[in-house]
């Protein structure tokens, strides 16, 4: 097999599996070339990525020796998709009636959702979390794509708890409209002691993340990241601090049909 | 850049969207070559997918002229993930008091769904279905996997409305274990006459896919295909017909402490 048929197959696997670290004795034994040989493909790939911006790939070192694709992307990059997600949420036929936005299109959307895993996967690199933890329902599919960008397990917290989870921890939290809601999780679900990251695709008041953050706090677990797809600027106090969103909305003018969204600060600073 | 290069970048870039066409002008302005130089760096990636059985890259002819990758699996690969799968589900802690299983670490797992949605999306390849449909929640990450390996966009119905999604289609149908449960999708939500492909995790009788076929119906849309991870043996009889399962669990042993579970028939055969 040539250099440029072993590249092919070694960007493939490492691109299909992010942050997974594979020997690289696999691809030695694979491709039955010199370590040496297999060294420079590596070189190749790293240059590559780096110059068109496209993540990084990481090399370790030591006695077993291993290689990784980082999905990292630039501020430019960032900026650009969440600006495209900003677009999305503006079309005013989104508006429906009561103030509401329809959203399930793109929350549920698997292109528009990728890059989003990648802008996570980049902003929590240094937290080392080893769960990304959600709710039901529609924080299930961005969870899993900041779970896959970051090759961590998904745990997601139901409403209700059903049969088929074993024991169980309930606990009730009051949302962010006042009403008392429930969350339950399965006690095999998490380690004692595990550091978790907390994805959610839209937030108000935060009623849904703190009520989150103390059933981790059950599990004897540690919160190391909180990050929301969608946050609303209203009610402007929150319940809880130190969370990284994507969007903000800002407002939701039925009258003059129209949505006004842009990206979150630490975006465009 | 040199070829090598450019055949990191290219497969890069078609193997993190698999399905989509990529115009091949992109690649050509991307790069400054010439077409005949980049069809040879992809005849060079093809031919490489073929001989290590790592999917297919198909170039679309025409004006337009475009690449895609398939993520297509061989027999061998589907029974090797599916008996992962198997392996995973008869660990005996598993077994609950009450006979239930639990399986949400496995139909949660990035790691074990990503090769799933490529298993659905070979399976599926010929029936040009155009969204993929899931009832919350279970189903959520493995319909995502299969949406993402195909291109498509995933719709999501819920088990009780929401004031966010807008004018809804609730529905009523009987479940497996004969309770009466309700289904509700935003009208929004699919054009009328699509065709989909309907996913879900765990499949007893067949209730839940029966009543997501007859909501199907009332959106006027086509049920193209319909996939099962996990199907029970038990009831024999199924309320539903022509449904592709990759597992069979045919017995949970409390006694025993023994969880009988075999690959689908179409995947040993």
């Amino acid at each position: 097999m040539r250099r440029a048929h072993r590249i092919a197959a070694i960007t493939k696997t490492l691109v299909e599996r992010p942050y997974h670290i594979f020997g690289v004795g696999e691809f030695v034994d694979l491709f039955g070339v010199a370590r040496s040989t297999l060294s420079e493909d590596l070189a190749i790939i790293r240059t590559t990525c780096e110059t068109l911006e496209m993540g990084r790939v990481e090399t370790i070192p030591g006695a077993v020796g291993g290689v990784r694709y980082l999905p990292f992307l630039t501020k430019e990059q960032i900026l650009s998709h969440v600006e495209e997600i900003c677009q999305r949420l503006r079309e005013p036929q989104r508006i429906l009636t009561g103030g509401f936005l329809y959203m399930e299109d793109l929350t549920f959307s698997p292109e528009l959702l990728r890059p989003v895993g990648s802008i996570f996967a980049t902003a929590f690199a240094s937290v080392a979390a080893e769960y990304v933890v959600t709710v039901e329902t529609a924080g299930i599919p961005v969870a899993l794509q900041v779970a896959q960008a970051l090759d961590l397990p998904l745990v997601v917290v139901r409403r209700q708890s059903r049969p088929t989870e074993g024991p169980v921890l309930t606990m009730n939290f009051v949302s962010g409209s006042r009403q008392i809601e429930t969350m339950a999780l399965s006690r095999r679900a998490l380690p004692q002691g595990s550091k978790v990251l907390l994805i959610d695709d839209f937030m108000k008041a935060g009623g849904t993340l703190r009520g989150l953050s103390d059933l981790m706090g059950e599990f004897e677990c540690q919160v190391v990241g909180k990050g929301v797809l969608i946050e609303s600027s209203w009610p402007e106090e929150k319940l809880i601090e130190e969370h990284l969103s994507l969007v903000h909305l800002e407002e939701v003018d039925v009258k003059e049909q129209r949505v006004v969204v842009r990206p979150a600060d630490w975006i465009t600073a």
